[in-house]
């Protein structure tokens, strides 16, 4: 028992860095091992069945033994390509699929570039259609064709609903794991059906209450069976006061929903009621963490990138971005060059322009901050957005005027040019109002395109606030100072 | 059957703003009598039994009661401080409490400042100890010395150590509402015992199973005490492989866990076993969706703002940041005028030298963006450091190469200076190398001085960018061309 109560310490997060390191070093060891070998050129075969690359081996199969297949994934992600793919070959073609599961998209691309289509199909074969479903968009399509006839005539209409949906809706996000049972039974009943099932569906703290024709009428929770006579209908136990969701609801919603009401799982009904799947707390966990990331990646123009990817790769994955924002800057640039002849008279525009830009694009930048929050936590209506424009556009006044004088004083001390303070307090006061005004418009109008504001408010934002930024600045500086 | 059936749906997401619509236009009727009443003189009280008014405010009451404390908190939200404080005087007061565990932390500003002590101790009661913990930080302290007053000695304890723990420790996040067996009694027993208690906390996947001494020996899930024989003993049928934590375990790490094991919830026990507290889905979600709110406002230097505080109120969150950026712009301002006399002389490159700043800021955001999330996921050890250091300085060796020569390129034709192209070429390149080591050393500096790197880096890495951008193009610049 003791050591035993020892076994749980290994799951705990911080224990994927021990395991890393042990599998590191043993690689090692067996990267080690090849190298002397080859330096004395013995022969492929000898070194196979040579006793010390056997013991090693053995050990990698072991550690990898005691992991989860999250922390083989773990250590998977965190490991450069040669090593990671000898590790791979070690893992138990059981946990194959888990494992592919839980890798990051780009990681799951080296491995399953390293598999024939035999061992994809047998990693599938592990997998509840859902999950099948997850891992499609990057099989090769004959496995795809091959995974597919190996299914049943229920699990093909499974998966073929799970593909059905897009992305970013409770119908990808879905399983099909749901226990459902009938009201006019008892609670007896019910318990006996489940003792024959051996073990429940991760996730379980309720089940589905239907009729014949599988519409829900209600649901009975875990606990109320627990707690309640065994000798009750089902019908007086369940409840019918519960959160549903439909296929096409937005995965946000679903996620906000779960949030909110603090929900394990929640059943998935069709336009006539009738159940078609379960969203699972672990299932929305997931969704929220990968749509962090991809936000915040997709904020500086990234796709999921591999650490370990090569150079060629990873500065392929950074030019979209690197070129919108290399166009943008040469428009700016071209604002700056209209005015090459008021900068020749009056150098100090020179040293001062990036002031005026840099403030407008960071005041401009918590204006996007709040508007992407606020849409994030339920939609900004038309009254409401008039409200908040005036607001932040009061915000941007009230700063402009703090701000842009102390900047128009840094001018007028440095320079000793009273008027070149009073354009500099002016160009700033302006392009904060530019800053405040796009910052909230260019979520929302991503929002209306049905885009993601969080992703491409930024760029919009910085645009504007460097060429009107430019333009207003020397554009007044021509008119009254030069 | 078929009403309460239509019933759950007031749940769904979406049903929030319908709510919020409902509400508002119950309150501006309710406005508008008022508004007529005081334009016509009459007395208050008056006014106040008046039926018109009564039915309003019966109609909203209403409307608040069918409403999950999480929407009315919603509803909170998103209505002006005036409508707010009206709606939150009608609602009910054993509800209080739950809603102000919901709303953001502005907001629960603006609902706090409206109670009295009385009020606020009468929210308290309906909350469990790790919940008062929560609002603790907001509360008076006088209210907080009555709250402790009215709890019984154990909770006075459980208060004491949520308290005692740091905000992102699982000490923080856990509850203590775990149900304890012992594991030398039947299934059957523990069933009874369960019955006794009516009903089991929320998220209660597992009831842990504890020796005399309050020590952890191993946990029993709901669902195998469901499907299992009646007559077999805990100790049979509990497992001793699962997830535990110790409360001063960061609340990242529980996170992880819980998404990486597709945990329910999960055990905390002190350094010698004992069993303490509680961590379930639930506080983890609140955790990540909060966590992910706080580094998205606070990258661009806000704390937590109400859409509708006051002008000045907002001006002023924006402050912190608005300055930092100011000096840092002041900075880059004296390295232009350092170079002042060589933009008299070729007043190209003050055209110029924005572009070679803004795509080395970008491209070293890009650097940080993935070196964040890799310290998310487990630390960067220094031997991986090392080697992303020098793949990040590679991809910037090539995307400077690239990029810059279509910048140079651009310069040439523009100004017809191939010497003006090439130092546009090197300063770029030079520039993205500086973006990717300070991209890449800001985030590993600001982690290990126990900051968040998702939040300072941005700025750290601006800085550079800009001052070397301008120090590096115009000293090249000075030396070759002019």
């Amino acid at each position: 028992m003791a050591e035993n109560q020892k076994e749980h310490k290994r799951k705990r997060a911080d224990s994927v860095q021990e395991a890393l390191a042990q599998v590191r070093s043993i690689v090692q060891k067996h990267k080690l091992v090849e190298g002397l070998v080859h330096m004395q050129d013995m022969p492929r075969h000898e070194l196979v069945e040579g006793l010390v690359h056997k013991q090693n081996i053995a050990e990698l199969q072991n550690k990898l033994d005691t992991l989860h297949p999250a922390d083989i994934a773990a250590v998977l992600e965190q490991l450069p390509l040669d090593e990671r793919l000898a590790v791979w070959n070690l893992v138990k073609t059981d946990l194959d699929g888990d494992v592919l599961l839980e890798v990051s998209d780009a990681v799951r691309e080296t491995l399953i570039a390293d598999m024939d289509p035999g061992e994809l199909l047998a990693a599938t074969e592990q997998l509840d259609t859902d999950e099948i479903a997850d891992l499609a968009p990057d099989l090769p399509q004959e496995v795809i064709a091959d995974v597919f006839r190996s299914l049943s005539v229920e699990e093909r209409e499974q998966l073929h609903a799970a593909l059905s949906y897009p992305e970013d809706t409770v119908g990808a996000l879905m399983d099909f794991e749901m226990v459902t049972v009938r009201e006019d039974v008892t609670l007896e009943v019910v318990l006996r059906y489940l003792r024959r099932l051996d073990e429940l569906p991760d996730n379980t703290d309720q089940l589905f209450v239907v009729d014949r024709r599988e519409s829900l009428r209600g649901v009975l929770p875990i606990n109320a069976l627990i707690v309640s006579d065994t000798d009750r209908l089902v019908s007086d136990v369940m409840t019918t006061d519960f959160v549903s969701f439909q296929p096409e609801d937005k995965a946000d919603e679903a996620a906000q929903a779960v949030d909110r009401y603090d929900l394990v799982s929640a059943p998935v009904v069709d336009a006539r009621n009738r159940i078609v799947g379960r969203v699972s707390v672990s299932d929305i966990i997931d969704y929220i963490r990968e749509d962090a990331e991809t936000e915040m990646l997709g904020k500086v123009g990234l796709r999921d990138e591999d650490l370990f990817s090569s150079v060629w790769k990873s500065a392929r994955n950074r030019w979209l971005w690197l070129s919108i924002n290399l166009l943008t800057a040469f428009f700016a640039s071209r604002v700056i060059g209209l005015f090459e002849g008021s900068i020749e008279k009056l150098v100090a525009l020179a040293a001062l322009m990036p002031i005026v830009v840099a403030i407008a694009g960071n005041s401009g930048n918590q204006t996007v901050a709040l508007i992407v929050r606020a849409l994030a936590f339920g939609e900004i209506d038309r009254d409401k957005a008039r409200r908040l424009l005036l607001k932040e556009l009061s915000v941007a006044f009230v700063n402009g005027l703090i701000w842009g004088s102390i900047a128009g004083a840094f001018a007028w001390v440095l320079y000793g040019n009273i008027g070149l303070g009073l354009v500099m307090v002016g160009a700033m006061m302006l392009n904060l109002l530019v800053g405040a005004a796009i910052g909230m418009l260019a979520p929302l109008l991503l929002q209306k395109m049905n885009r993601d504001p969080a992703i491409g408010s930024s760029v919009l934002l910085t645009f504007s606030t460097d060429s009107m930024g430019f333009l207003i600045f020397l554009g007044l500086a021509t008119i009254f100072l030069v």
